[in-house]
């Protein structure tokens, strides 16, 4: 029996002095203690907060914030109210309205013609169609998901890729995340497990692995090198994990990047490809931002399914034999992309290469939670399968989703644009995804002032950001990247979304709010 | 590292011969290849089969089949189609579909006159609150949920109970099952953690605890007496797990019960509770069948915070104790209930009496997964904020809901009494729930056809039914209940669901399957 059980009395002041809980910090899973989530940690319940007092009607506590408004720019969620707010698709809504209310396509609840003024034909047929195949949006689906939706879903790939695609190996999700939990619980055995993770990387993978205490095996992405994969290095990382006595399962590879905005080549992608079948490593590939792509003709999204499938035609017998050998598992979602729907909880992976009896195993762990939102499920629906020109929803579809790509294009560059005109700011272009990761040069009294305050330079630094401005972002070491010394300076990051709706004024407090900051602890010296 | 790595090659027959892939039955998690989940397993996976046949266009293959529709009676999923069928509530709907697609809500989309006819005043209103609240159904919410979704939870709680509730200790959930395995991800600490559960149980809580690798200690339930609980019993299997160095810390309640329709007395909670204080357990307390329950003035349901809290009522200073100490969680959801709306996976918990900082770790990792879909969360407002007299959709969602309500309980009893009637079979009725759990006495020759077959008994009988009836149902040994042996004859269980739309049909179908198997293996003697 855990030592810990008899441990201190609980601090709970209504208890009974004499009863000890049996839940207190010292006896929950310790590991659940370990995991760190900085997307949503101290600085985003200080949002919160901060939102709260805006929202409510003490006018005290209103006069003593330094701002009008909180920008949540600590999460990519595009259509978060009020300072976001991105539109979503109508196409996508109209379906979803009428499969949650089938009653509206009939005559007698609302009439043909004002039906069809408010419903495209190609709308309603959808709905109906999609109906048909669910029964019921309150139903459970097949636990990996409708069949007919993962039918669509292999169809997509397949043009996508050129290469078959089989929806037995689709399973749609709770989001990307719902999917990640999963394998990975599959994929650690015990604590003898690793994962090798990029680092800077988003927080769900680490997070994940210490949940499963397993071993955080890290690659290090080089932002004076757009943040390419090394693969070499990527290479020794795993050599030398194993030389520990770490069981490297697996590569985690996030294309394009989160939170740096690389999109990688098709020759760095091969050379992963080539290093995990010279290494036996399971391919994880991260693949949400596939859409979200800002310079298509010199940095085109490359899906590894493709990349991996095309080895098949090589002339080396050693190189196709990757085609089919390494294990790969690809993500996909509905909450970035354009369409930015991230309450429907909507996701799918592929599984590539995988044993039968190894999906059996995914299959009934996916079993047990029963299945992922029907609506989550239609999105990925609409996701794969937009309207199609000629059709009558097309030009509105077009329309929407141009506008939206254009929008997060124009505010990616002019936002990347104006933080390298910031004293000791250093920011790359983001070639896809939804965020940007300046590199920030503070002098040392803001290393001291962090230091006093007892918190690391980058989250002091992001924590006035938020008390001075009201923009809430997440700091580099949140991503896993450290601050690190310079002289008498100190280098670090922070990542913020690309997605506030008045880009000039965030530019405006940002940029005050960072002259101001450099100024108080004692500016850098040139 | 791990030596499975070196165990045989890949099975998989397009790989290079020389490659072994990374993931193998004998490398995966082997905490997730001892996971069991009946309820979608074998036989559910052959009924899927059935009915793709049964929907295709292969003439021959359905020829062979003896029925002309699978009746899936294998989980509580009331809205499936075709042969289970339940309508969705109106208002639910009406709400979703508003909150989908806004613009419904303005004139020059949907003229006022034609919205009024399809959108009473009441759900319009209940709408736009929804929208102000949560801006976008496509925004993700806060990680607990929205803000004032849980508010009005909390309200629901204090009607219900006439207790205190805090919003900021409610969680919205994927369905109760996201809350479930949240939860015991921070109860297990590691692998001396032990939970007590119910035999009969619902398998998510074994195949939670097989796959985090902690121990199932059991609590019997007794058909002969009700399915009553037997809190004597349970003490002393806390003791004797102990006794072995089990680190016991909770104890499963599901009430009402599932699969055995208990519905428990406020004696009998009231004991579970003085037990939990007495062995120093948090009890976890599964109520997601509060609304069904069929003897309302005999087994009215309880809930285990009102219990808990009216112990503070004691005049016993040791009794009153228990009030503040014992930690308890509540679980509710949208899935079963007169709403049976399990495609949308909303449901929410309750923490009672738990430390601020343990909450602070469930907080956290709540925020790993971001938010549970948001219109599963908008269903738990329709919930816990149905329609009042008085208001516009009252008197429709009163129909309804009476409506659905009197169907479910007619058809348990019906299903009971007929069940009652077969020989060999005997069969409580159901206080609440959605399910029967008849106790079968099979002979001697089934028994010998079953080993035969390499199945448990009762899993036999039931892939029997399936190819002989269509109606898929779960075998009592995948709720951990057991066949045993008396005299020649073995005595086992099924679970079905009381869903089916056609409940003469389903009857006559099963009966007739019934006496044949009887007669086919030896017949029972008298």
């Amino acid at each position: 029996m855990s030592s810990d059980r008899n441990a201190e009395a609980s601090s709970s002041s209504s208890s009974s002095s004499s009863y000890k809980k049996v839940l207190s910090p010292d006896t929950v899973n310790p590991n659940v203690r370990n995991v760190e989530y900085a997307v949503r940690g101290e600085i985003s319940n200080r949002a919160n907060e901060y939102a709260d007092i805006l929202a409510g009607s003490d006018e005290g506590k209103k006069k003593k914030l330094r701002f009008e408004s909180v920008v949540t720019a600590n999460i990519g969620n595009p259509q978060q109210q009020p300072n976001l707010a991105q539109k979503p698709i109508t196409f996508w809504r109209q379906i979803a309205a009428l499969t949650e209310l089938p009653a509206l396509l009939e005559d007698e609840t609302l009439p043909k013609e004002v039906r069809s003024k408010i419903f495209p034909e190609d709308v309603q047929e959808r709905a109906r169609h999609l109906l048909h195949d669910l029964g019921s949006v309150g139903a459970y689906s097949h636990s990996k998901g409708a069949a007919s939706i993962r039918k669509h879903v292999a169809e997509f790939i397949e043009e996508r890729d050129g290469y078959p695609s089989d929806p037995e190996l689709i399973y749609l999700t709770s989001g990307a995340s719902g999917g990640v939990a999963l394998l990975m619980q599959v994929l650690v055995a015990d604590s003898s497990t690793g994962l090798l993770i990029p680092i800077p990387q988003y927080p769900l993978y680490s997070a994940t692995l210490s949940l499963y205490n397993a071993h955080q095996v890290e690659y290090t992405l080089d932002e004076k090198n757009d943040w390419e994969l090394d693969v070499d290095a990527m290479g020794k990382a795993v050599d030398e994990a194993r030389a520990k006595g770490v069981d490297v399962r697996a590569v985690v590879v996030i294309n394009p990047g989160n939170p740096t905005g690389n999109c990688l080549s098709e020759e760095n992608i091969q050379d992963v490809l080539r290093m995990a079948h010279a290494k036996r490593l399971v391919v994880l590939a991260d693949e949400v931002y596939q859409v979200n792509i800002y310079q298509p003709q010199t940095r085109p999204f490359h899906s590894f399914k493709k990349v991996l499938r095309n080895f098949g035609k090589s002339e080396r017998q050693e190189e196709r034999a990757i085609a089919d050998d390494v294990e790969l598992i690809s993500f996909h979602s509905i909450s970035k992309g354009v369409s930015g729907e991230c309450g429907r909880r909507g996701g799918y992976f592929e599984l590539c290469n995988i044993q039968p009896e190894v999906e059996a195993q995914v299959y009934k762990l996916a079993s047990v939670s029963l299945c992922s939102s029907v609506q989550g499920q239609i999105g990925i629906d609409l996701l794969v399968r937009p309207p199609r020109e000629g059709e009558p929803s097309y030009a509105l579809w077009k329309e929407e989703t141009d506008g939206i790509y254009e929008t997060l294009k124009s505010r990616s560059e002019r936002m990347q644009a104006k933080f390298n005109e910031l004293p000791g700011v250093v920011c790359n272009e983001a070639q896809g995804a939804l965020y940007l990761f300046p590199e920030l040069r503070l002098p040392k009294g803001a290393a001291d002032a962090a230091s006093k305050a007892g918190k690391k330079i980058d989250e002091y630094y992001c924590l006035a950001m938020l008390d001075a401005t009201g923009i809430c972002v997440v700091p580099g070491s949140g991503f896993g990247r450290m601050p690190a010394q310079v002289g008498e300076d100190t280098l670090c990051f922070f990542r913020t979304t690309t997605l506030a709706k008045e880009t000039d004024a965030f530019l405006d407090r940002y940029g005050t709010f960072h002259r101001e900051f450099l100024e108080e602890h004692g500016g850098l010296k040139k």
